[in-house]
């Protein structure tokens, strides 16, 4: 059961589909690591963001990016230290973005991955809001997974060694909806289900 | 309430002490960015990992590096399309990495920080273990802090716009500690108040 890479597009979008948030690497005299919301649509990645800033700008001008996407299982806990772990699945990509022209609806597109349904719902984006966001898409070619799913593999010799040894399950857990100030609406009754990795239900009511 | 940069360390600490994992992007034929764990220890962070990894050899190597830290708190929930976004955290450093000798005594420091009192109810590391390993630390130096926690920010025009609007919490929580197959000892009672934001408490008993 070694840590093992993968190359099949099932494995890397499954992990692409959970993650809210990736890590993406650019070089501006020397190497800059940015967090930011995405989502797979398909054989890309889609973000956006205000046309501003350097991570956008890096990445519609087409320079060499990375993409890293890390979500994690477990604490592994061993009876060595050395085999002391953690479970994670975990997607990198290599390539470079490209802009889009029709920005709106690709942000259309964007939330609804995120929260099916919801666009429809909402205050009508505007020509300016459109003007000062920056969309661009990222191939998923250049890619492959991680995976580390067994938990405690200690050397066989030290099976016996008299200390406990298991795992601690890590999750990325959603509380219940907290409406805004000044919001006396109920929240849609899907929200109260959305999941990282089970967004498939209409969020707009 | 604008997304906020700060230099102090008390923020930029407390998020260092609660992620699990970090990013780091290093520049190897382009721009690259791996996982992988780490803990901080007063003015650095200690990274560790097989010295044939890519990573380790060009962290060792003292080549320029950032390392990205990433909280998630919330997905923001707004009236427009423009104004969804997400509560988090975020830490990024710039620096280079510098391999330390006395591996033995900082592989004890990360578990120490990680799981306080577990490294001494373990099987002992062995000389091999030890020449395997490469440790390094990376300076807390020139870093920033990014949050964002004012949850939804809607122009003062949609307020009344009939949409729900609001927050959906989101935390890295623990499951119950798992025991490994062959396992018989009771998991010691820290283990099930483990926390990433709060590895006070000896879990060794």
């Amino acid at each position: 059961m070694p840590e093992r890479g993968h190359h099949d597009r099932a494995t890397i979008d499954a992990i692409l589909d959970e993650g809210l948030v990736c890590h993406v690497g650019i070089i501006d005299d020397g190497p800059v690591v940015i967090p930011t919301g995405y989502v797979r649509d398909g054989d890309r990645l889609l973000l956006h963001g205000s046309r501003a800033s350097r991570l956008m700008r890096h990445l519609a001008a087409g320079q060499p990016a990375c993409i890293t996407v890390t979500l994690l299982d477990a604490l592994v806990l061993a009876r060595s230290g050395f085999n002391h772990s953690m479970d994670y699945r975990s997607v990198v990509l290599f390539g470079a973005a490209r802009p889009l022209a029709d920005k709106e609806a690709v942000l259309r597109t964007y939330l609804e991955r995120l929260l099916p349904g919801r666009w429809d719902t909402l205050r009508p984006v505007t020509a300016q809001e459109v003007a000062a966001t920056e969309v661009v898409e990222f191939p998923i070619d250049k890619a492959s997974a991680k995976v580390r799913a067994y938990g405690v593999k200690d050397e066989p010799e030290d099976l016996e060694f008299p200390v406990w040894a298991g795992t601690i399950p890590l999750t990325l857990a959603t509380g219940a909806p907290r409406a805004a100030a000044g919001v006396a609406l109920e929240a849609p009754s899907a929200l109260a289900a959305w999941r990282p990795s089970q967004r498939h239900a209409s969020t707009s009511s």
